[in-house]
C-alpha cells in the first residue's frame, strides 16, 4: 500500500495575477489543511490562456511565483505541483513550464511543454502557441519518497510516446497541468485522460482552470483523475473547487500482473527510446 | 471524398468450423448485396476461443478457410478482411492470424498476432494465448483504391507503438479483428477503439464475434467503428449482425489539419520506428 491524498486545485484565472497567486496560496492552505501530500494547480493558474499575453505575464526561474508556490510547499510541507507558469529562459525565450516542490520548497522537476498547442478546428478552438512560445525538449519524471512521478501539459496528452517513456522510467502517476477548451474538451479530455493511465497502467491526473465563460479562452475544466484500469475515479465539475483524494500507487503492480502490457512491449519489433543527444530544455 | 463502404460482419462461432464456414460465406454475400467495398470478419471465425483448440482448428496458409474466402472475395469482387484464424506454419508453430484478400481473391497482407494474449484478471478473465501460439513479428499495412490500410488483432489494440508506425506508413484506416471479453470488454473495447483512432487520427474498424453466453470464452461484441476525431460512428450490440456503413476515408486529413498531431511528433526527443531486422512472421 502506497496511500497518497492529492487535491486538485481547480482555481478559476483572473487576468490579475496578484489575484491569482492569493488564490492559490489560500488553496494550497486548504489542500494541506485536508491532509493532502501533493497539491496540484492547473495549467497558466497566474496567466490568462492568451498568446499574447504569454510575453508580458513570463517571469525567470526563481522569479517570484517560483518564489512563493517554493515558499508555500516548505510552509505547508507538501508536494506542490505549481501548475504551469510562462516562463523566460536566459535568451528570452517563453516556454510553458511546469514546476513541482518537495516538502522543503526545493524544485525537483521543471516540466517545459514539449508539444505546443497549435490547433484550428472549423467553428471551434483556435490557438497557436508556437506564436509566442518555444517547445520544451525534456521527458521529466521526479522522485518522492511515494515512488516516481511524470510530469506533462495539456496538448503532450495526445503524444503515447511521451507517456510511454515516462512509464519505462519507472512512474506511477502522472501529473498533468492543463486547460482543454469547449471544443477538444468534450470530445478527447476524458478520453485521453484515461488512455494514458491504461496504456501504461499508471495514475493521471489532471488539473484544470475552473470555467469562466467571458474569457477569451474558456476552460473546459472538470479536473480528473484516471486509474491504471484507465476508470475515472474522480471528475470535477465545472465551478471552482479543491478536491482532495486518496490513491493507493501500488494497485498498479496489481493492474500489470492481471494484464501484462509493459512486459509484453515488443521491443524486439519497434523500438521507442529516446533520440540522440540534443539540447536540454 | 473517398467513401468507401465497410461491412462488420458479427457472426457467432460455434464448434463446428464447417457451420462456421457457412455462416462467414452467406454473411460476405449479403455484405457485397449491401454494396460493400470491404467485408470484415471477427477474429477467430471457424474456431473457438479457446488455447487447446487452436493446433486442433489450425491450417496452412493456403488451406481450406484460406481458399474459401479468397474465392469469396473473388466470387463477390470485395475485399475480405478473413478475421483471423489459427494457422500452422511449415515448422508447426501456431499463429492467430489475419489475411485479407483483394477483389480479385489474391492475399494482399496478412498480420500475425504481435501481442499475444495473457491475462489473469482476479475473478475475471483469464487466457494464456502463449500456451500453444506463436506471436507474428510484423507490422502490417496493405494498399488498396481507397488508400493504405493498416491490420491488427485484438491484444495488439493496447500498444500504440504499433498503431503509431502504421499510421507512420500512411494508413488512413485500420482493421482489427478481435475479441475482447466480459472483463475487459466493459472496461476498455471502446476506450481502446476510440483511443488508438484518436491518437493517430484515423479510422478503426474492430469486428468482434456476436455473443454466446454459453461458450466457454464469452465474447464482449460490440464491434465498432471509430473516426478520426475518436468519436464512435458505429457500435453494434450482442446479437448476430451484419452491419454495412459509409466512411470517408478523407476526413483525415481534415481532423490532422484541425489539430496537427502527426506532424508535431517530437522525433528529435524521442524515436519510434522499427527495430533492427528481426525474423520476418
Amino acid at each position: 500500500m502506497k496511500n497518497i491524498k492529492i487535491s486538485q486545485i481547480q482555481m478559476p484565472v483572473s487576468p490579475d495575477k496578484a489575484e491569482c497567486l492569493a488564490c492559490a496560496s489560500d488553496a494550497v492552505a486548504r489542500a494541506a489543511q485536508e491532509g493532502a501530500d501533493i497539491a496540484a494547480l492547473p495549467e497558466m493558474f497566474c496567466c490568462p490562456y492568451h498568446v499574447d499575453l504569454f510575453p508580458l505575464y513570463a517571469e525567470k526561474e526563481g522569479g517570484r511565483i517560483w518564489q512563493t508556490c517554493s515558499a508555500l510547499a516548505k510552509k505547508y510541507h507538501i508536494y506542490l505541483s505549481a501548475g504551469t507558469l510562462p516562463e523566460e529562459d536566459k535568451e528570452g525565450r517563453i516556454y510553458n513550464t511546469a514546476w513541482v516542490f518537495d516538502r522543503e520548497g526545493r524544485q525537483i522537476a521543471r516540466h517545459r511543454k514539449m508539444h505546443l498547442f497549435d490547433i484550428n478546428v472549423e467553428g471551434g478552438q483556435y490557438f497557436q502557441e508556437s506564436a509566442t512560445l518555444t517547445a520544451g525538449n525534456s521527458v521529466t519524471t521526479f522522485e518522492t519518497e511515494f515512488g516516481t512521478f511524470g510530469l506533462a501539459i495539456c496538448f503532450d496528452l495526445r503524444f503515447p510516446e511521451l507517456f510511454r517513456l515516462m512509464a519505462l522510467r519507472g512512474i506511477k502517476a502522472c501529473l498533468v497541468p492543463a486547460s482543454f477548451n469547449m471544443t477538444t474538451g468534450p470530445m478527447h479530455w476524458e478520453l485521453l485522460a484515461r488512455s494514458q493511465a491504461l496504456n501504461n497502467q499508471i495514475f493521471l491526473i489532471a488539473t484544470a482552470p475552473a470555467r469562466v465563460p467571458d474569457s477569451s479562452y474558456v476552460s473546459w475544466a472538470h479536473s480528473i483523475v484516471a486509474d491504471p484500469w484507465g476508470r475515472v475515479v474522480s471528475q470535477l465539475g465545472t465551478e471552482p473547487e479543491i478536491r482532495t483524494i486518496q490513491i493507493d500507487l501500488d494497485e498498479i503492480y496489481g493492474v500489470r500482473r492481471q494484464i501484462p502490457v509493459l512486459d509484453r512491449l515488443r521491443t524486439d519489433v519497434y523500438r521507442i527510446g529516446d533520440a540522440d543527444s540534443h539540447p536540454s530544455g
